[in-house]
């Protein structure tokens, strides 16, 4: 691949641009308003400069709303070789653009899952998909031709090439990714107006399951308008788990001393099948969910104080795979977890209790 | 205080023991399983002979469904100056205790919001409880010195005291605690039979909202069923606001192409309500919640990588807020976000930048 049209300069094209310049290869940059184009080229991700003749790859990066009459527009112009689209939904892009009557045997539906809490293109960075998986959705009328230049894309991002239908991914995200979302902000709004000393009680637990219920609600709406239908179903079938259990609850608040073993069973059920889909979110890596060991250690709210414990963790010679800091409330202090390998556990609480750490056993 | 009886040697009770012991205080331990008082002693919580006389405080740390019959029995038999529970529902206690006849005003109904993932006397430790809120609920019969033994003990443990009514604080948990719990098991229940593909698309968000799916089922089911009321109010919110988002997502679905205005209003409800909830958790030290800034970093998956970059973060004399580990897929590398005040965020990337770090903008 030698030349590429990325239309549409805002976080997720800007990045594909400037991974792709970095390898060397001609990007031109397009967008409705000029200005973004140029602050893209500015930042080292191309040239706004029209391309003269067809690209090798034309990349459409655009909102979910636009991508259909986009990709349209420049398949008729014939702009490139490859057309791609990295919107978040696959199916209805693909249906929009069968309506229309284009040829599809050059396009190919993408999705990087990858983001962040800013947008635009001054937010954009090459390594934005390092790591991630990249959602390919080919037909039996997709070109190999096609789906080899996506794949070099990808290569050149250094993200995860992950084959699916179209259908079938617009499925998954709403499982994993816009149910989650909903979910979360329906947890946190029930804080919205509740007793100041009753959100005075809030522990991690309710944090982390409401944290992404700070996200851009206009920017959501615009994905899930795009995602209705396999959205609602993942949501009926949370809907219907949640109106057993709340039967469950009101059976048990009736039956009073005499334990209602039959709602209990439910409750019982709903939990440990939370555990189940649990234990297969994937953890560091995608590897299978690592069952790591927690080293807690006590620490104080001085500057310095993270960087001695990791200083001193460094000793043991331990990976640490992930870290929770805990807050405490009105004081100064905390507790860091630190997840290691089960095996490598018991040398690092070792040292950090030799080197003066407070360690929770 | 000079003498506490503690009976129920599990995490919350031998934790309390060992902070009163660790002031002076002489502890009797009991358990039903006189190993488990054996073993609290011999972890430096106290002595698990029988107390001569009355103790100054009694606290009660057994299972929910055995608090208000133990309670009885140890008011009946004139153990103490003061009964304490710490329980984590306080409505129904009180009531089984009043239904039972007991003389009340030595009695207050309290709850400490800590926990860990283990359990048992082996787990305890003198801290557990430092920086958390401890509930009291005292009511117009409670005696004075009843309530000021009960600061005491929370002094000694160095946890915060919040004074709430018995109701109102069932309420609460159900809202912050029991309701979260629940959801993410739903979530997370939704992933126990999707296809490895969909699971394979997991991103951070569906990560942290589904952490405490993990929990054990039976510990669970244990509070749940002594706080099915205000659980299930809850829960009936929740479900009224997830109905109404499947409807809308429906009525999006089959409007097709026309954006369907009072369906696309409903949902930005929803989405805005929780950014509004999820603005009022309290951050680090119970503070309001902070707007960090957060700075990412590229690192490698080495042994001392972290060490390294928190060495180098204390050299910009910057306190680090939080931190995160974004996990990649299938890669032996990440990103790790430092969180940290607004005007230490520029320093701190100079610093890290000068060091050789790749930062993301």
């Amino acid at each position: 691949m030698r030349t590429a049209l990325v239309i549409g300069t805002g976080l997720i094209g800007t990045s594909a641009a400037l991974a792709l310049a970095g390898r060397g290869v001609r990007v031109h940059l397009s967008d409705h308003d000029p200005d973004r184009a140029r602050t893209a080229a500015a930042r080292g991700a191309g040239t706004d400069d029209e391309p003269e003749g067809r690209c090798d790859l034309v990349v459409v990066a655009v909102p979910p709303a636009h991508v259909a009459a986009t990709l349209a527009d420049a398949i008729r112009a014939g702009r490139g070789r490859a057309y791609l689209d990295v919107a978040s939904v696959k199916g209805g892009p693909r249906r929009e653009l069968e309506a229309l009557g284009c040829d599809l045997s050059g396009y190919l539906g993408t999705h990087p899952m990858a983001g962040r809490e800013r947008s635009g293109p001054m937010a954009a960075t090459a390594d934005l998909f390092e790591g991630r998986p990249w959602v390919l959705t080919p037909t039996r009328e997709t070109d190999t031709e096609v789906l080899n230049i996506a794949l070099e894309l990808i290569a050149h991002c250094r993200a995860v090439p992950v084959v699916m239908d179209a259908d079938a991914h617009d499925r998954a995200v709403a499982l994993v990714s816009h149910t989650p979302q909903l979910v979360s902000s329906m947890v946190a709004a029930r804080l919205a107006e509740a007793d100041e000393t009753a959100v005075r009680l809030c522990g991690q637990g309710i944090r982390d399951v409401t944290r992404i219920a700070a996200s851009d609600p206009r920017m959501w709406l615009e994905i899930l308008a795009a995602n209705p239908g396999p959205v609602a179903d993942v949501l009926a079938a949370v809907a219907a788990d949640l109106e057993g259990t709340v039967r469950a609850l009101r059976a048990m608040d009736t039956a009073g001393d005499a334990a209602d073993e039959e709602a209990a069973a439910g409750l019982e059920d709903v939990l440990r099948r939370g555990n189940t889909g649990r234990a297969r979110v994937p953890g560091k890596h995608g590897s299978a969910p690592a069952a790591y060991e927690t080293v807690t250690v006590l620490i104080g709210d001085q500057p310095g104080e993270l960087a001695r414990i990791f200083a001193d963790a460094g000793r043991a010679g331990v990976n640490i795979e992930d870290v929770r800091i805990e807050h405490a409330t009105g004081r100064q202090s905390g507790l860091i977890q630190l997840m290691v390998e089960p095996k490598a556990a018991d040398a690092l609480a070792e040292t950090l209790r030799e080197r003066g750490w407070s360690l929770r056993q």
